[in-house]
């Protein structure tokens, strides 16, 4: 795969996330990718829109992908670095790679995944970073909320 | 806590595997307790019925347990170790204390937790352990499947 794909991938995700922010939810979107490039699911964040806790970017993509049968070749693809709820997922279910829009405002479990084997890339896209900032800016009990500080 | 209330808030755990058994599915059950004792939500898997991958039993009982100001005092007690994704969970939301029914069929991240100062109670339940020995024996693959193994 090349920085291409991979900033194509993450435009699916982003596109996610304005979504979300559209609809006056949390903007952090994500996307699982297939083997051959192809989008198996793609979701974003549902705590203020359904009331739900349990759904975040990346869950709402790997639930929408439905039953796979392997995740080796997969790539989940991220707005920003993957709590340790989705670090969790990612590793569970062996998805081989994540890339992420962007690791400044929130540092979560990649390192960890790294350690375990999973193929880590990190964008660092000014426009991702400068959407959560500012939603963060704007809304910081409901971001402190979806990851649980009190 | 004393164990008695440990094998109380068991048994609601074990009623929803049993559920979910019931309704063709997987058997692992959870819910969420809170500081107080109560039951804030419960569920089980639910990969089989709704052929949705991101519900397990924890991940049911969190979202059914609805949106939470704070984590800290409550309990997630499960029939079965928690696995990454579940137990990503756990970490992320300060879930103070996981009980847990067995983990000899299946060991997840219990000891990861207990290092990152979550309360960790293994019960080693006999009748926990029977259930889900007995259901990976009927079904090896959908159990693979749930937990990410080719």
């Amino acid at each position: 795969m090349s920085a291409v794909d991979y900033r194509e991938w993450l435009r699916v995700a982003v596109e996610e996330a304005e979504a979300s922010l559209a609809s006056g939810g949390i903007p952090i979107g994500a996307a699982l990718i297939g083997a051959g490039g192809e989008v198996l699911g793609r979701g974003h964040n549902r705590r203020v829109q359904d009331d739900d806790p349990s759904v975040h970017g990346e869950t709402a993509a790997f639930r929408n992908a439905g039953r796979q049968r392997s995740y080796s070749g997969t790539t989940m693809v991220t707005t920003l670095s993957p709590c340790w709820y989705c670090s969790g997922l990612i590793r569970q279910f062996g998805i081989g790679r994540v890339v992420i829009g962007e690791a400044r405002n929130f540092h979560g479990g990649h390192d960890w995944l790294a350690e375990h084997g999973v193929d880590v890339v990190v964008l660092d896209d000014d426009a991702c970073t400068r959407m959560m900032a500012d939603f963060i800016d704007a809304h910081p009990r409901l971001w402190n909320e979806d990851i649980g500080e009190e």
